[in-house]
């Protein structure tokens, strides 16, 4: 069966740098010696750009948690099984597990989008029904799903997206949960970077030699079979991604395309993000990268990316953890941005 | 003139180990995979032995900037004169500066204890005089100060500690505003560590070329001048401290004895803890390092005191700016330790 679909098409701006001027003079001209507040001032910029030079605010932050399972857990990539992820989010759904401990500090909202897990739950608040399926299809021996899936991802992600921001949102985290899913992730990382995959697999959520022995061999297996989707970044998310993964890919386009900010999280949220900007390049500009993680290959993902994350914590958490935990960076460079004294203002006199 | 003075003792006990099995046992049987939480899972540890292995919390967190004046500043080693410490504690004091921002977003109390700036100012509720002169003695001529006014600064600590762990604090975070600190700096640190002064002199906030190679001239003289006083932690500190440093040293050490936390800011923050671990070594188990700054010399210090900083955003502000952006991951860490469920408690089955 070939499906007939439409691919959405996300129409994203550049952030336009014609205030950086203006942004720039404002941040010199606070009491501090220039540059003193380092990697919060190239934040704060970014920030006016987004959301105006005049008095910038994060607006409902709300962090989006997709959940997905993956066809190649059965093959041992992973230290859980695939029921693990429909515990974790019935975890997240009860308050808890980290990423509830997280948002709860950080004051941000909190919503778990069923892209595709094994079983569907009972309906929750919190919960959004986004599947596209009971899991993906192994990637090392068929396409994990087909184009028109990617396609009804991309639109599920449009449709929540246009209503948060409805809604006056206007940051959303990323954050995911989907055992096996670094599988995917590496798989996608290497076929959208070029880069080796052995710099792209890591041990996940810490699993032994054998296992990581496995990986390798399904996600090589998995490169030489979709090497005819390299190039075209809505294939190679069909061939090679996950059910969560293509609704972050999509969250991001939407989110970019309404103007919202972007935290992403960690390894699998890069990969997802980074899919978004071989889509529309522009969605870079929305970006904010919240850590780089413990995951091998993530930094060489954010250097690809030309990405600063704001912590290093050697989280390998996944849920969104990082993002929610970096999201009072955001507030405190808006906050020394929009409430500093200048030094006219002060009489300090340098 | 030889003052007569008794120096004040600390009693510290190192913070006991003997809980650590429940705690690690706790930290591991949350929902997440072992490890999975990286430095944040040593910070709870930390904390829950500072604050009980049961239900550790944070309470009344209180930001302390010490202010001072240094002799040196009339040679040229910094961008900005003596007086532009009295202009900044009154930004302070306006609420016009960056820690006030932060501590404001990070909910955090602030404090600004004057140590001996040039000219003391108004009486101000948020203001606390613990004057100990007009700005020490230039260290490369003389000795900043007497060891007489050394004990004088850590019973002047000593009492404000003892006063907020009455009112229910549990936390200081240390800060420190003073023009031509970062000379004193330096050489306590290479007077405290024997690393070469190359390694711990850097640019402040920003000199240019004559006035570094001045600042190092300063910091070669004054170590040569004060060689006898090494392997004496207070008479280093009466030679070449500066009356905040010498009030956060004694902080340090009155928060340890009184069981308190200590969030340690950036260079002078963390050489002032320095020389409280080399008068009293338990004095470390109760310091909690906030960040890597961009000052050159502050990684080295760090790794010498084997410290993992929380944040590394190139922030070189002072004024306790990266302690209070810090102070959000403490929370996190307790929350996570406090709430999170168990796989048991959750269902989860790995």
């Amino acid at each position: 069966m070939t499906d007939t679909f439409v691919l959405p098409h996300f129409s994203i701006a550049r952030l336009a740098g014609d205030r950086d001027d203006d942004i720039r003079a404002r941040i010199d001209s606070r009491t501090k010696p220039p540059g003193a507040l380092g990697q919060l001032e190239s934040l704060a910029l970014q920030l006016a750009r987004l959301y105006g030079s005049e008095s910038p605010q994060l607006q409902q932050p709300t962090m989006l948690v997709f959940a997905g399972d993956h066809g190649v857990t059965n093959e041992g990539v992973s230290i859980a099984s695939s029921a693990v992820t429909g515990q974790m989010v019935r975890n997240f759904l009860d308050g808890g597990a980290s990423i509830n401990a997280f948002c709860g500090q950080s004051d941000m909202a909190l919503r778990i989008v069923d892209c595709g897990i094994l079983e569907p739950l009972p309906a929750h608040p919190m919960l959004l029904d986004h599947r596209l399926g009971a899991g993906t299809e192994p990637i090392h021996l068929t396409a994990a799903m087909s184009e028109a899936t990617v396609a009804r991802g991309f639109a599920n992600a449009r449709q929540l997206i246009g209503e948060l921001c409805k809604a006056g949102v206007n940051l959303i985290g990323l954050g995911e949960m989907g055992i096996g899913n670094t599988t995917s992730a590496s798989a996608l990382m290497a076929a959208l970077t070029g880069l080796s995959s052995d710099e792209c697999i890591g041990r996940g959520s810490g699993i032994d030699d054998k296992a990581f022995l496995r990986k390798q061999e399904i996600v090589t297996q998995a490169l030489k079979r979709h090497v005819e989707t390299f190039g075209n970044p809505v294939r190679m998310l069909a061939a090679l991604g996950g059910f969560e993964i293509v609704g972050m890919t999509g969250a991001v386009l939407a989110a970019a395309e309404r103007r919202m900010g972007v935290l992403v999280d960690g390894f699998i949220t890069t990969v997802a993000a980074l899919a978004a900007c071989h889509i529309e390049p522009a969605a870079r500009d929305y970006l904010i990268f919240a850590h780089c993680s413990g995951e091998k290959g993530h930094a060489a993902l954010l250097n690809h990316l030309s990405a600063e994350p704001l912590l290093s914590l050697n989280l390998r958490m996944g849920e969104g953890s990082g993002a929610a935990l970096a999201l009072p960076l955001l507030r405190s460079a808006l906050a020394f941005y929009n409430e500093m004294a200048s030094f006219e203002q002060a009489g300090v006199v340098v």
